[in-house]
Protein backbone atom coordinates (compact mmCIF):
# COMPACT_ATOMS: atom_id res chain seq x y z
CA UNK A 1 0.00 0.00 0.00
CA UNK A 2 1.31 3.43 -0.58
CA UNK A 3 -0.31 6.46 0.58
CA UNK A 4 0.53 9.92 -1.21
CA UNK A 5 -1.12 12.20 1.45
CA UNK A 6 1.12 14.90 2.69
CA UNK A 7 3.21 15.15 6.13
CA UNK A 8 1.75 18.02 8.38
CA UNK A 9 4.81 19.70 10.47
CA UNK A 10 3.91 22.88 12.98
CA UNK A 11 6.11 24.93 14.79
CA UNK A 12 5.31 27.93 16.91
CA UNK A 13 7.40 29.69 14.22
CA UNK A 14 9.59 28.79 11.82
CA UNK A 15 12.66 26.81 14.18
CA UNK A 16 10.64 24.22 13.07
CA UNK A 17 12.02 24.04 9.41
CA UNK A 18 15.20 23.06 10.54
CA UNK A 19 12.81 19.55 11.16
CA UNK A 20 11.33 19.53 7.92
CA UNK A 21 14.73 20.09 6.44
CA UNK A 22 15.83 16.60 7.46
CA UNK A 23 12.40 15.20 7.23
CA UNK A 24 12.81 16.00 3.43
CA UNK A 25 16.45 14.83 3.18
CA UNK A 26 15.65 11.21 4.62
CA UNK A 27 12.35 11.00 2.93
CA UNK A 28 12.69 12.93 -0.31
CA UNK A 29 9.24 11.86 -2.19
CA UNK A 30 6.97 13.02 0.57
CA UNK A 31 4.56 15.68 0.28
CA UNK A 32 4.94 18.18 3.09
CA UNK A 33 2.94 21.01 4.48
CA UNK A 34 4.37 23.16 7.43
CA UNK A 35 2.51 25.63 9.60
CA UNK A 36 4.19 28.46 11.54
CA UNK A 37 1.80 29.89 14.26
CA UNK A 38 4.42 33.28 13.80
CA UNK A 39 0.89 35.25 15.24
CA UNK A 40 1.39 33.66 18.49
CA UNK A 41 4.82 32.82 18.71
CA UNK A 42 6.56 31.99 21.10
CA UNK A 43 5.03 29.06 22.92
CA UNK A 44 8.10 29.11 25.32
CA UNK A 45 7.12 31.23 28.19
CA UNK A 46 3.14 30.23 28.17
CA UNK A 47 0.73 28.10 30.53
CA UNK A 48 0.44 24.28 29.74
CA UNK A 49 -3.49 24.98 29.19
CA UNK A 50 -2.62 28.00 26.41
CA UNK A 51 -0.02 25.90 24.37
CA UNK A 52 -2.23 22.66 24.54
CA UNK A 53 -4.98 24.94 23.00
CA UNK A 54 -2.96 26.32 20.21
CA UNK A 55 -1.45 22.90 19.86
CA UNK A 56 -4.72 21.28 18.94
CA UNK A 57 -5.82 24.04 16.81
CA UNK A 58 -2.78 23.77 14.72
CA UNK A 59 -3.22 19.81 14.62
CA UNK A 60 -7.16 20.42 13.51
CA UNK A 61 -5.77 22.88 10.62
CA UNK A 62 -3.54 20.05 9.18
CA UNK A 63 -5.84 17.34 9.84
CA UNK A 64 -8.78 19.26 7.44
CA UNK A 65 -5.84 19.48 4.64
CA UNK A 66 -5.94 15.83 4.77
CA UNK A 67 -2.45 15.07 6.22
CA UNK A 68 -1.46 11.62 7.22
CA UNK A 69 0.61 12.46 9.86
CA UNK A 70 1.60 15.18 11.92
CA UNK A 71 5.27 16.12 13.03
CA UNK A 72 5.23 18.45 16.21
CA UNK A 73 8.41 20.27 15.33
CA UNK A 74 8.16 22.51 18.42
CA UNK A 75 9.62 20.83 21.71
CA UNK A 76 7.45 23.14 24.15
CA UNK A 77 3.99 22.07 22.68
CA UNK A 78 5.46 18.36 22.26
CA UNK A 79 6.47 18.74 25.81
CA UNK A 80 3.10 19.85 27.20
CA UNK A 81 0.80 18.67 24.21
CA UNK A 82 2.11 15.14 22.95
CA UNK A 83 0.23 12.69 25.86
CA UNK A 84 -2.97 14.66 24.73
CA UNK A 85 -2.63 13.84 21.28
CA UNK A 86 -1.76 10.83 21.49
CA UNK A 87 -5.10 10.11 23.74
CA UNK A 88 -7.56 11.13 21.02
CA UNK A 89 -8.67 10.66 17.87
CA UNK A 90 -6.50 12.59 15.87
CA UNK A 91 -4.04 11.91 12.83
CA UNK A 92 -0.87 9.39 14.21
CA UNK A 93 1.92 12.51 15.60
CA UNK A 94 5.26 12.43 16.17
CA UNK A 95 6.45 14.95 18.69
CA UNK A 96 10.43 16.13 19.15
CA UNK A 97 11.34 15.01 22.81
CA UNK A 98 11.39 11.56 22.00
CA UNK A 99 14.18 11.66 19.37
CA UNK A 100 16.48 13.78 20.93
CA UNK A 101 16.59 11.38 24.18
CA UNK A 102 16.81 8.45 22.14
CA UNK A 103 19.96 9.86 21.05
CA UNK A 104 21.06 10.79 24.11
CA UNK A 105 20.46 7.19 25.54
CA UNK A 106 22.42 5.53 23.14
CA UNK A 107 25.36 8.01 23.24
CA UNK A 108 28.17 6.27 25.60
CA UNK A 109 28.06 8.60 28.98
CA UNK A 110 25.64 8.17 31.34
CA UNK A 111 25.29 11.88 32.45
CA UNK A 112 22.76 13.95 30.28
CA UNK A 113 22.09 17.79 29.93
CA UNK A 114 18.91 19.07 28.53
CA UNK A 115 18.54 22.65 27.56
CA UNK A 116 14.84 24.40 26.74
CA UNK A 117 12.42 26.65 27.20
CA UNK A 118 10.94 27.32 30.55
CA UNK A 119 8.24 25.55 29.33
CA UNK A 120 9.59 22.68 28.28
CA UNK A 121 12.22 22.11 31.39
CA UNK A 122 8.53 23.41 33.63
CA UNK A 123 6.79 20.36 32.13
CA UNK A 124 9.95 17.50 32.79
CA UNK A 125 9.18 15.76 29.42
CA UNK A 126 12.97 14.80 28.70
CA UNK A 127 13.50 13.96 32.30
CA UNK A 128 10.36 11.88 32.46
CA UNK A 129 11.80 10.23 28.85
CA UNK A 130 15.25 9.76 29.88
CA UNK A 131 14.28 8.18 32.91
CA UNK A 132 12.14 5.87 30.89
CA UNK A 133 14.51 5.35 28.29
CA UNK A 134 17.75 5.42 30.26
CA UNK A 135 17.15 4.44 33.88
CA UNK A 136 19.72 4.82 36.38
CA UNK A 137 21.26 8.02 34.45
CA UNK A 138 21.62 11.03 36.12
CA UNK A 139 20.03 14.21 34.41
CA UNK A 140 20.71 17.87 34.45
CA UNK A 141 18.02 20.70 33.40
CA UNK A 142 18.48 24.33 32.50
CA UNK A 143 15.93 26.81 30.72
CA UNK A 144 17.60 28.90 28.74
CA UNK A 145 15.27 31.89 27.82
CA UNK A 146 17.78 34.15 26.34
CA UNK A 147 18.50 31.77 23.82
CA UNK A 148 15.88 31.89 21.26
CA UNK A 149 15.97 35.88 21.21
CA UNK A 150 19.81 35.71 20.74
CA UNK A 151 18.87 33.67 17.45
CA UNK A 152 16.10 35.31 16.82
CA UNK A 153 18.61 38.73 16.95
CA UNK A 154 21.31 36.70 14.95
CA UNK A 155 23.74 36.78 17.92
CA UNK A 156 25.10 33.36 17.41
CA UNK A 157 28.57 34.11 17.09
CA UNK A 158 29.58 37.10 19.56
CA UNK A 159 31.02 38.00 23.02
CA UNK A 160 27.14 38.88 24.53
CA UNK A 161 26.28 34.93 22.79
CA UNK A 162 29.09 33.60 24.74
CA UNK A 163 28.50 35.42 27.97
CA UNK A 164 25.07 34.23 27.95
CA UNK A 165 25.78 30.05 27.14
CA UNK A 166 28.33 30.87 29.85
CA UNK A 167 25.58 32.29 32.35
CA UNK A 168 23.22 29.40 31.72
CA UNK A 169 26.00 26.52 30.94
CA UNK A 170 28.80 27.08 33.23
CA UNK A 171 27.20 24.59 36.03
CA UNK A 172 27.22 21.81 33.45
CA UNK A 173 30.89 22.07 32.56
CA UNK A 174 32.79 18.24 33.26
CA UNK A 175 29.08 17.30 34.42
CA UNK A 176 27.27 16.36 31.27
CA UNK A 177 28.49 13.49 28.81
CA UNK A 178 25.92 14.75 26.10
CA UNK A 179 23.69 17.66 25.86
CA UNK A 180 19.77 17.32 24.47
CA UNK A 181 19.25 20.94 22.12
CA UNK A 182 15.74 20.74 23.40
CA UNK A 183 14.58 23.74 21.07
CA UNK A 184 14.57 24.06 17.51
CA UNK A 185 16.69 27.66 17.59
CA UNK A 186 19.29 26.03 19.63
CA UNK A 187 21.51 24.32 17.32
CA UNK A 188 22.21 27.92 15.67
CA UNK A 189 24.22 27.84 18.98
CA UNK A 190 26.20 25.05 18.97
CA UNK A 191 29.69 26.78 18.56
CA UNK A 192 29.23 29.16 21.41
CA UNK A 193 27.48 25.92 23.59
CA UNK A 194 30.62 24.00 22.78
CA UNK A 195 33.06 26.32 23.39
CA UNK A 196 31.34 26.20 26.85
CA UNK A 197 31.13 23.02 27.54
CA UNK A 198 34.49 21.99 25.85
CA UNK A 199 34.25 18.80 22.85
CA UNK A 200 33.78 16.18 25.54
CA UNK A 201 30.01 16.81 25.82
CA UNK A 202 27.75 15.73 22.87
CA UNK A 203 25.39 18.22 20.91
CA UNK A 204 22.33 16.09 20.38
CA UNK A 205 20.51 18.01 17.89
CA UNK A 206 16.94 16.61 17.62
CA UNK A 207 15.79 17.37 14.31
CA UNK A 208 17.89 14.43 12.28
CA UNK A 209 16.42 12.11 15.52
CA UNK A 210 12.53 12.96 14.72
CA UNK A 211 12.99 12.30 10.57
CA UNK A 212 14.34 8.70 11.79
CA UNK A 213 11.26 8.45 13.92
CA UNK A 214 8.89 9.96 11.09
CA UNK A 215 10.83 7.27 8.76
CA UNK A 216 9.74 4.28 11.02
CA UNK A 217 6.30 5.83 12.18
CA UNK A 218 5.28 5.57 8.07
CA UNK A 219 7.05 2.28 7.47
CA UNK A 220 5.25 0.51 10.89
CA UNK A 221 1.71 2.25 9.98
CA UNK A 222 2.32 1.10 6.13
CA UNK A 223 1.80 4.85 4.77
CA UNK A 224 4.88 5.74 3.01
CA UNK A 225 4.69 7.46 -0.39
CA UNK A 226 5.74 5.58 -3.56
CA UNK A 227 8.48 7.40 -5.46
CA UNK A 228 7.20 10.34 -7.57
CA UNK A 229 9.21 11.54 -11.00
CA UNK A 230 8.66 15.12 -9.63
CA UNK A 231 9.85 17.08 -6.79
CA UNK A 232 7.15 16.66 -4.31
CA UNK A 233 5.40 19.96 -2.96
CA UNK A 234 6.22 21.44 0.00
CA UNK A 235 4.05 24.01 0.92
CA UNK A 236 4.81 26.82 3.86
CA UNK A 237 1.83 28.17 5.96
CA UNK A 238 2.37 30.77 8.71
CA UNK A 239 -0.82 32.55 10.65
CA UNK A 240 1.49 35.89 11.03
CA UNK A 241 1.91 38.20 7.98
CA UNK A 242 4.04 36.12 5.68
CA UNK A 243 6.75 38.80 4.01
CA UNK A 244 9.28 38.34 6.65
CA UNK A 245 9.02 34.94 7.53
CA UNK A 246 10.22 34.08 3.93
CA UNK A 247 13.60 35.43 4.07
CA UNK A 248 14.25 33.68 7.43
CA UNK A 249 12.57 30.53 6.48
CA UNK A 250 15.30 29.98 2.68
CA UNK A 251 18.22 30.87 5.43
CA UNK A 252 17.19 27.87 7.68
CA UNK A 253 16.49 25.28 5.12
CA UNK A 254 19.19 26.13 2.46
CA UNK A 255 18.77 24.30 -1.06
CA UNK A 256 15.36 22.99 -0.51
CA UNK A 257 12.84 24.14 -2.58
CA UNK A 258 9.77 25.38 -0.56
CA UNK A 259 6.38 27.13 -1.91
CA UNK A 260 6.34 30.99 -1.15
CA UNK A 261 4.73 31.54 2.40
CA UNK A 262 1.16 31.73 2.51
CA UNK A 263 -1.13 33.10 5.42
CA UNK A 264 -3.46 30.87 6.76
CA UNK A 265 -6.04 32.51 9.22
CA UNK A 266 -6.92 29.38 11.76
CA UNK A 267 -8.07 31.09 14.36
CA UNK B 1 -21.46 65.77 35.52
CA UNK B 2 -19.72 62.47 36.98
CA UNK B 3 -18.67 59.35 35.18
CA UNK B 4 -18.04 56.34 37.91
CA UNK B 5 -17.83 54.10 34.43
CA UNK B 6 -13.86 52.54 35.04
CA UNK B 7 -11.00 53.16 32.49
CA UNK B 8 -9.61 50.15 30.63
CA UNK B 9 -6.53 49.87 29.92
CA UNK B 10 -4.46 47.03 27.42
CA UNK B 11 -0.87 45.86 26.95
CA UNK B 12 0.13 43.28 25.44
CA UNK B 13 1.53 41.75 28.74
CA UNK B 14 2.33 43.00 32.16
CA UNK B 15 4.77 45.75 31.28
CA UNK B 16 1.81 48.28 30.72
CA UNK B 17 1.20 47.57 34.76
CA UNK B 18 3.93 50.71 34.99
CA UNK B 19 1.47 52.82 33.23
CA UNK B 20 -1.56 51.76 35.44
CA UNK B 21 0.63 52.60 38.22
CA UNK B 22 0.97 56.15 37.13
CA UNK B 23 -2.44 56.61 35.96
CA UNK B 24 -3.61 55.44 39.69
CA UNK B 25 -1.16 57.66 41.02
CA UNK B 26 -2.75 60.71 38.97
CA UNK B 27 -6.55 60.03 39.23
CA UNK B 28 -6.60 57.54 43.00
CA UNK B 29 -10.50 57.81 42.50
CA UNK B 30 -10.97 55.87 39.24
CA UNK B 31 -11.97 52.42 38.58
CA UNK B 32 -9.72 50.61 36.65
CA UNK B 33 -9.59 47.73 34.46
CA UNK B 34 -6.61 46.22 32.99
CA UNK B 35 -6.08 43.56 30.33
CA UNK B 36 -2.86 41.74 29.84
CA UNK B 37 -2.97 39.81 26.48
CA UNK B 38 -0.23 37.11 27.66
CA UNK B 39 -1.30 34.15 25.33
CA UNK B 40 -0.04 36.24 22.68
CA UNK B 41 2.47 38.23 24.31
CA UNK B 42 4.53 39.67 22.35
CA UNK B 43 3.79 42.04 19.93
CA UNK B 44 6.79 43.60 19.20
CA UNK B 45 8.04 41.02 16.31
CA UNK B 46 4.43 40.81 15.01
CA UNK B 47 3.07 42.79 11.54
CA UNK B 48 0.99 45.12 11.52
CA UNK B 49 -2.08 43.43 10.19
CA UNK B 50 -1.55 40.99 12.85
CA UNK B 51 -1.20 43.79 15.92
CA UNK B 52 -3.91 45.76 14.67
CA UNK B 53 -6.51 42.75 14.73
CA UNK B 54 -5.25 41.68 18.25
CA UNK B 55 -5.46 45.93 19.54
CA UNK B 56 -9.27 45.63 18.16
CA UNK B 57 -10.14 42.72 20.08
CA UNK B 58 -8.50 43.74 23.23
CA UNK B 59 -10.21 47.18 22.58
CA UNK B 60 -13.80 45.30 22.05
CA UNK B 61 -13.41 43.30 24.85
CA UNK B 62 -12.62 46.23 27.34
CA UNK B 63 -15.55 48.23 25.88
CA UNK B 64 -18.14 45.61 26.37
CA UNK B 65 -16.82 45.88 29.77
CA UNK B 66 -18.43 49.69 30.15
CA UNK B 67 -15.00 51.65 30.17
CA UNK B 68 -15.25 54.88 29.21
CA UNK B 69 -11.61 55.32 27.55
CA UNK B 70 -9.16 52.68 27.01
CA UNK B 71 -5.28 53.36 27.42
CA UNK B 72 -3.08 51.39 25.08
CA UNK B 73 0.27 50.78 27.28
CA UNK B 74 1.34 48.85 24.84
CA UNK B 75 4.09 51.00 22.55
CA UNK B 76 3.50 48.78 19.51
CA UNK B 77 0.41 48.79 19.23
CA UNK B 78 -0.30 51.97 19.73
CA UNK B 79 1.86 52.92 17.14
CA UNK B 80 0.29 50.32 14.61
CA UNK B 81 -3.15 50.45 15.81
CA UNK B 82 -3.74 54.33 16.96
CA UNK B 83 -5.05 56.17 13.79
CA UNK B 84 -7.36 53.23 12.88
CA UNK B 85 -8.97 53.48 16.37
CA UNK B 86 -9.53 57.16 16.13
CA UNK B 87 -10.97 56.43 13.25
CA UNK B 88 -13.64 54.13 14.02
CA UNK B 89 -16.35 54.15 16.22
CA UNK B 90 -14.69 53.25 19.72
CA UNK B 91 -14.42 54.85 22.98
CA UNK B 92 -12.53 57.61 23.62
CA UNK B 93 -8.92 56.08 23.41
CA UNK B 94 -5.23 57.33 24.74
CA UNK B 95 -1.72 56.03 23.16
CA UNK B 96 1.45 56.04 24.85
CA UNK B 97 3.43 57.72 21.92
CA UNK B 98 2.00 60.99 22.57
CA UNK B 99 3.43 61.55 26.11
CA UNK B 100 6.46 60.63 25.45
CA UNK B 101 7.10 62.72 22.41
CA UNK B 102 5.57 65.93 24.22
CA UNK B 103 8.22 64.78 27.40
CA UNK B 104 10.66 64.78 24.70
CA UNK B 105 9.72 68.01 22.75
CA UNK B 106 9.50 70.31 25.69
CA UNK B 107 12.99 68.74 26.92
CA UNK B 108 15.70 71.33 26.00
CA UNK B 109 18.05 69.59 23.46
CA UNK B 110 16.91 69.35 19.75
CA UNK B 111 18.26 66.07 19.49
CA UNK B 112 15.81 63.28 20.08
CA UNK B 113 16.41 59.41 20.36
CA UNK B 114 13.83 56.77 20.22
CA UNK B 115 14.49 53.54 21.41
CA UNK B 116 11.43 50.25 21.00
CA UNK B 117 10.99 47.17 19.48
CA UNK B 118 11.18 45.76 15.53
CA UNK B 119 7.26 46.95 15.12
CA UNK B 120 7.29 50.35 16.45
CA UNK B 121 10.86 51.69 14.99
CA UNK B 122 9.28 50.17 12.13
CA UNK B 123 5.57 51.85 12.23
CA UNK B 124 7.78 55.22 12.67
CA UNK B 125 5.20 56.70 14.59
CA UNK B 126 7.48 58.40 16.99
CA UNK B 127 10.02 59.40 14.33
CA UNK B 128 6.30 60.90 12.67
CA UNK B 129 5.20 62.46 16.18
CA UNK B 130 8.83 64.12 16.25
CA UNK B 131 8.38 65.92 13.31
CA UNK B 132 4.84 67.45 13.99
CA UNK B 133 5.52 68.40 17.37
CA UNK B 134 9.20 69.55 17.04
CA UNK B 135 9.89 70.36 13.59
CA UNK B 136 13.25 70.85 12.82
CA UNK B 137 14.32 68.31 15.46
CA UNK B 138 17.20 65.47 14.83
CA UNK B 139 15.63 61.87 15.31
CA UNK B 140 17.54 59.21 16.09
CA UNK B 141 15.64 55.75 16.04
CA UNK B 142 16.65 51.83 17.16
CA UNK B 143 15.27 48.75 17.51
CA UNK B 144 16.41 46.74 20.79
CA UNK B 145 14.71 43.52 20.76
CA UNK B 146 16.47 41.98 22.99
CA UNK B 147 15.84 44.08 25.64
CA UNK B 148 12.55 43.00 26.74
CA UNK B 149 14.02 39.48 27.02
CA UNK B 150 16.45 40.45 29.21
CA UNK B 151 14.09 42.26 31.59
CA UNK B 152 12.00 39.14 31.61
CA UNK B 153 14.92 37.22 32.88
CA UNK B 154 15.65 39.59 35.63
CA UNK B 155 18.96 40.62 34.27
CA UNK B 156 19.02 44.17 34.37
CA UNK B 157 22.06 45.24 36.42
CA UNK B 158 24.70 42.76 34.97
CA UNK B 159 27.34 42.34 32.52
CA UNK B 160 25.49 40.77 30.13
CA UNK B 161 22.75 43.94 30.24
CA UNK B 162 25.65 46.56 29.90
CA UNK B 163 27.06 44.61 26.68
CA UNK B 164 23.44 44.58 24.94
CA UNK B 165 22.64 48.30 25.71
CA UNK B 166 26.37 49.11 24.77
CA UNK B 167 25.61 46.86 21.26
CA UNK B 168 22.55 48.83 20.82
CA UNK B 169 23.21 52.62 22.28
CA UNK B 170 26.88 53.15 21.35
CA UNK B 171 26.15 54.77 18.44
CA UNK B 172 23.77 57.26 20.26
CA UNK B 173 26.52 58.32 22.68
CA UNK B 174 27.42 62.31 22.19
CA UNK B 175 24.20 62.81 19.90
CA UNK B 176 20.97 62.69 22.04
CA UNK B 177 19.76 65.33 24.15
CA UNK B 178 16.72 63.20 25.22
CA UNK B 179 16.13 59.74 24.66
CA UNK B 180 11.87 58.17 24.57
CA UNK B 181 11.90 54.84 25.98
CA UNK B 182 9.46 53.25 23.57
CA UNK B 183 8.28 50.07 25.43
CA UNK B 184 6.61 49.58 28.49
CA UNK B 185 9.72 47.07 29.85
CA UNK B 186 12.37 49.89 28.88
CA UNK B 187 12.42 51.83 32.17
CA UNK B 188 13.47 48.52 34.40
CA UNK B 189 16.87 49.07 32.02
CA UNK B 190 17.65 53.10 33.11
CA UNK B 191 20.94 52.59 35.05
CA UNK B 192 22.65 50.46 32.24
CA UNK B 193 21.53 52.84 29.67
CA UNK B 194 22.07 55.96 31.65
CA UNK B 195 25.71 54.35 32.24
CA UNK B 196 26.28 53.56 28.27
CA UNK B 197 24.95 57.59 27.10
CA UNK B 198 26.52 59.41 30.66
CA UNK B 199 24.13 61.75 32.35
CA UNK B 200 23.49 64.20 30.26
CA UNK B 201 21.23 62.48 27.99
CA UNK B 202 17.58 62.68 29.97
CA UNK B 203 15.65 59.31 29.71
CA UNK B 204 12.11 59.71 29.10
CA UNK B 205 9.59 57.07 30.43
CA UNK B 206 5.87 57.85 28.75
CA UNK B 207 4.25 56.24 31.76
CA UNK B 208 4.04 59.76 33.64
CA UNK B 209 3.42 61.36 30.81
CA UNK B 210 0.65 59.46 30.07
CA UNK B 211 -1.51 59.59 33.12
CA UNK B 212 -1.35 63.40 32.42
CA UNK B 213 -3.12 62.93 28.83
CA UNK B 214 -5.14 60.77 30.33
CA UNK B 215 -6.36 63.15 32.90
CA UNK B 216 -6.65 66.06 30.50
CA UNK B 217 -8.56 63.89 28.38
CA UNK B 218 -10.96 63.10 30.98
CA UNK B 219 -11.24 66.62 32.30
CA UNK B 220 -11.99 68.11 28.31
CA UNK B 221 -14.36 65.07 27.72
CA UNK B 222 -15.76 65.76 31.16
CA UNK B 223 -15.63 62.11 32.83
CA UNK B 224 -13.97 61.94 35.34
CA UNK B 225 -15.17 60.25 38.40
CA UNK B 226 -16.67 61.51 41.30
CA UNK B 227 -14.04 61.48 44.59
CA UNK B 228 -15.14 58.07 46.33
CA UNK B 229 -14.87 56.87 50.23
CA UNK B 230 -13.48 53.74 49.43
CA UNK B 231 -10.57 52.16 47.31
CA UNK B 232 -12.13 52.20 43.62
CA UNK B 233 -11.38 48.26 42.67
CA UNK B 234 -8.48 47.39 39.82
CA UNK B 235 -9.57 44.74 37.92
CA UNK B 236 -6.62 42.29 36.35
CA UNK B 237 -7.06 40.01 33.49
CA UNK B 238 -5.14 37.98 31.33
CA UNK B 239 -5.76 35.81 28.55
CA UNK B 240 -3.19 33.26 29.71
CA UNK B 241 -2.93 31.54 32.86
CA UNK B 242 -3.00 34.09 35.41
CA UNK B 243 -0.40 31.72 37.85
CA UNK B 244 2.75 33.49 37.03
CA UNK B 245 1.19 36.90 36.15
CA UNK B 246 0.56 37.74 39.52
CA UNK B 247 4.11 37.87 41.10
CA UNK B 248 5.51 40.34 38.31
CA UNK B 249 2.00 42.28 38.49
CA UNK B 250 2.90 42.62 42.58
CA UNK B 251 6.69 43.38 41.97
CA UNK B 252 5.69 46.34 39.06
CA UNK B 253 2.71 47.98 41.03
CA UNK B 254 4.33 47.91 44.19
CA UNK B 255 2.13 49.56 46.93
CA UNK B 256 -0.82 49.81 44.86
CA UNK B 257 -3.64 47.26 45.97
CA UNK B 258 -4.88 45.51 42.35
CA UNK B 259 -7.54 42.38 42.65
CA UNK B 260 -5.99 38.64 41.90
CA UNK B 261 -5.09 38.05 37.61
CA UNK B 262 -8.27 36.80 36.58
CA UNK B 263 -8.18 34.46 33.22
CA UNK B 264 -10.16 35.61 30.30
CA UNK B 265 -11.06 33.88 27.32
CA UNK B 266 -11.24 37.43 24.60
CA UNK B 267 -10.93 35.33 21.12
Amino acid sequence: MVDDRPIGIFDSGIGGLTVLKEIHALLPHEELIYLGDTARVPYGGKSKETVLRYTLNNVRFLEAQGVKLVVVACNTASAYALPELLDHDNPPVVGVIEGGVEAAANSNGARIGVIGTEATINSMAYQNAVARLRPGSQVLAKACPMFVPLVEEGWVDNEIALAVAHEYLHEFQGKVDALVLGCTHYPMLKTIISSVLGESTILIDSARETARIVSRTLDRLNIACQPRQNRPRIRFQVTDSPKRSMEVARRMVGQVDIDDAEYVDIT
